[in-house]
């Protein structure tokens, strides 16, 4: 149920667990596209309304959250700026602010919020983290292979058990329409067609062909083929004597032995009737999945004049995009939600004493600890130690008179509930070691 | 001179080494952070528009960045969303929201970009990061005294070599007011002028507070009394009849004595002159400077009622927030300017080498460093040594085919130009070998 305290509509509060998750995912994701040599792009969250409207189609239009004119024009009701819809679109933007400044070939990855006014539903947000990282200025099919072997690599880091990689290149599909005698204009109906046979049964898509206009001999000859279960064999047949189709196999040939060293076999596989939704791409493309989540968890390919289209220089491009919001949830927790909020809680057992207990807790931190002093109103231990315990705090240093008189601080192993006496100089080595011990 | 592809307005595009920077200084500052105990927490980008309006006042108000209506609604010119102005109003509605899931004593940090629409000028943007650092739910002055160290150590933590810190209390401020008999309604506006004390000549100071209808003896006295080289003697007497005032000296006395262990004596002082701007402080306020850098780099102090009057509970509340744009071009650069984007660059000699290369590239990435193939399209080997060159790699690896007939990869000191052939499957080892030595 609603109330007037929740986040707005589609969008989400991270509390402490889920926020350090969130954080170190992405940190995780950062060191291996650092390591392949990307460098990181951070562009600001709302653009000019003009670079954004007309760059996503009529539909991806209606769902750009526009930014009111301020001051006098605020009357007017009229935009003029707008958050951005994905992190494609700044890029070429970049691209083209940048130009000489950045290197011929400019890998550059984003990890950041787009915003969408879509309708909000289970795992749709109107506020979510894209991961995109991208090669502009490269032709050659290593920067494809590059991009796949960093997304895979992450997804690895990351700790995702499960998962596989359906390679395709958009030459492949053109040299198949040529191979099986589409008529050019039925092409591309009949690729967002064919992009269906991973849903729908093959006489479903067979009669979507025919009512596309496709003669139902040569649909069932292709829908045949493509679900044979020798298929890419026998597309691979196919597709030879199209100059595009051997083309086509060569880039899939071609990622596939470069990728070989780093992705297990298993894992990578040829499949043909990958299709990609989006027109713009023009080489290999390939899509991440996982067992039990609908849809890909990650995607890529090659897209050469996108960058040109949307307002940037005609480049070569090449690029992959991590479904982060659909993968952290598959993600080991790595104990991030168990693990408490400190490691040393420490008591202030009397106001005249709350200088030593603060000083105990700077001693802890100064050994690596998360620490915090008591900052309740109770004097009393249980009081504190029961705090310390909400906390999931595996040690609690209670200093009161018997301790000041002594010079010792009281160590309680939360776990054992045992107390150990430690003198206060030595209790930074003390805790050190304790907690090398635990790991 | 801006072109149609510079980002908008009082916005900034942040390219890789600057990227870098402020990411591993926001790194940095969590970690200190979390050592704390503190608890990071992320809001979404905007908020319902009667969350956030009529929090600000008028001039706020005007500064917030709203969201058109979408849909059918888009032609009314209506706004129902707006942009984050700062991280203390979500601060408030989480409170409100989360209330029994929070704990009791809620220790929360925020680091991220707000938007105002503000006049953009040098140093002031439409977009920038706020770094806030909370404690709801606790009277005690350990809870002040601990958002400022936890600043303090951040700011030591990012290697910021000069700053101060000036102390003092809201209860010092009307202690003041009682002893020098300020009249109650004079109160607020004296105290705006007396903040003008580090920039005004005390002249000046006496003649605005006379404007402000305060008697000019009274004015004398009390400016004299501030400005003098005994300054804080003087004042430290002339509270001490004031219950107001020696609860503020308490305070402030509480604060330095709990800071003294951790912050150098030289760097934190009583300053009875500081009020700070904001009304709504009631204890422990403080600003830290920098030489050099006019106003404040950081600030703090207590604020009790604040959270209810912007929607959340009644709650006691202290916290501390770092003026991250400003100190970010303080801090020592830590080589990340000069630092290249690659350790190691991998040469691409020939088209069916490629493969090998690329496995190059990964036993360096797997040994822990920075690695890339070339991408372009020039086969000679000096155009490509000027890559690696102009990456700043530390060592380039050449593999033709020499090496292939061989197994050896021959690995090029980029800076000494000396090459040693290295079997391949040593190749990892060496490079590892070779990174530690640089260290």
């Amino acid at each position: 149920m609603a109330t007037q305290f929740d986040p707005p509509s589609g969008t989400r509060d991270f509390l402490a667990a889920e926020a350090e998750r969130r954080e170190q995912a992405f940190g995780v994701i950062r060191s291996v596209f650092t390591r392949y040599g990307f460098e990181p792009l951070q562009t600001p969250a709302f653009e000019r309304l003009d670079v954004l409207l007309g760059k996503y189609g009529d539909d991806g239009d209606k769902l750009v959250f526009k930014i009111l004119r301020r001051g006098e024009h605020e009357a007017s009701g009229e935009a003029d700026l707008a958050l951005r819809y994905d992190l494609t679109v700044p890029l070429a933007r970049v691209a083209a602010a940048y130009g000489s400044q950045l290197p011929p070939v400019y890998k550059r990855y984003a990890i950041g919020p787009v915003w969408r006014a879509d309708r909000p539903g289970k795992g749709r947000y109107r506020e979510f983290v894209q991961c995109d990282l991208d090669t502009l200025g490269s032709a050659s099919v290593l920067a494809d292979a590059e991009a796949l072997c960093a997304q895979h690599d992450a997804l690895a880091a990351l700790g995702l058990a499960e998962f596989g990689i359906q390679l395709n290149s958009r030459r492949v599909l053109a040299g198949l329409l040529e191979a099986f005698r589409v008529p050019g204009e039925l092409g591309p109906g009949v690729l967002i067609t064919l992009d269906k046979l991973d849903k729908l049964r093959p006489d479903a898509v067979i009669s979507e062909l025919a009512g596309r206009g496709l003669d139902p001999v040569q649909a069932q000859d292709l829908v045949g083929t493509m679900t044979a279960d020798n298929a890419v064999d026998r597309i691979r047949t196919a597709l030879k004597p199209s100059e595009e189709g051997a083309a086509g196999l060569d880039e899939v040939d071609s990622v596939l032995s470069l990728v070989a060293a780093q992705i297990p076999a298993g894992r990578i596989a040829f499949t043909p009737r990958l299709v990609r939704g989006l027109s713009y791409y023009t080489g290999p493309i390939w899509e991440v999945v996982a067992p039990g989540v609908p849809g890909s968890i990650g995607s890529g390919g090659r897209y050469d004049h996108l960058i040109e289209q949307l307002g940037g220089p005609d480049t070569p491009a090449t690029g992959s995009s991590l479904g982060v919001e659909r993968i952290l949830p598959l993600l080991p927790d790595g104990g991030a939600a168990q693990r408490g909020r400190l490691d040393v809680a420490v008591t202030v057992m009397a106001e005249e004493l709350a200088r030593q207990s603060f000083a105990l807790a700077a001693a802890a931190r100064a050994a690596g600890l998360r620490s915090s002093v008591y900052l309740g109103s109770s004097g009393k231990l249980g009081r504190q130690l029961r705090w310390a315990s909400d906390q999931g705090a595996r040690w609690c240093l209670i200093y009161g008179t018997a301790e000041d008189e002594g010079g010792t601080v009281t160590v309680r192993d939360m776990r054992s509930g045992e107390q150990t006496p430690v003198a206060v100089g030595d209790l930074g080595g003390y805790l050190a070691r304790a907690a090398a011990e635990d790991r």
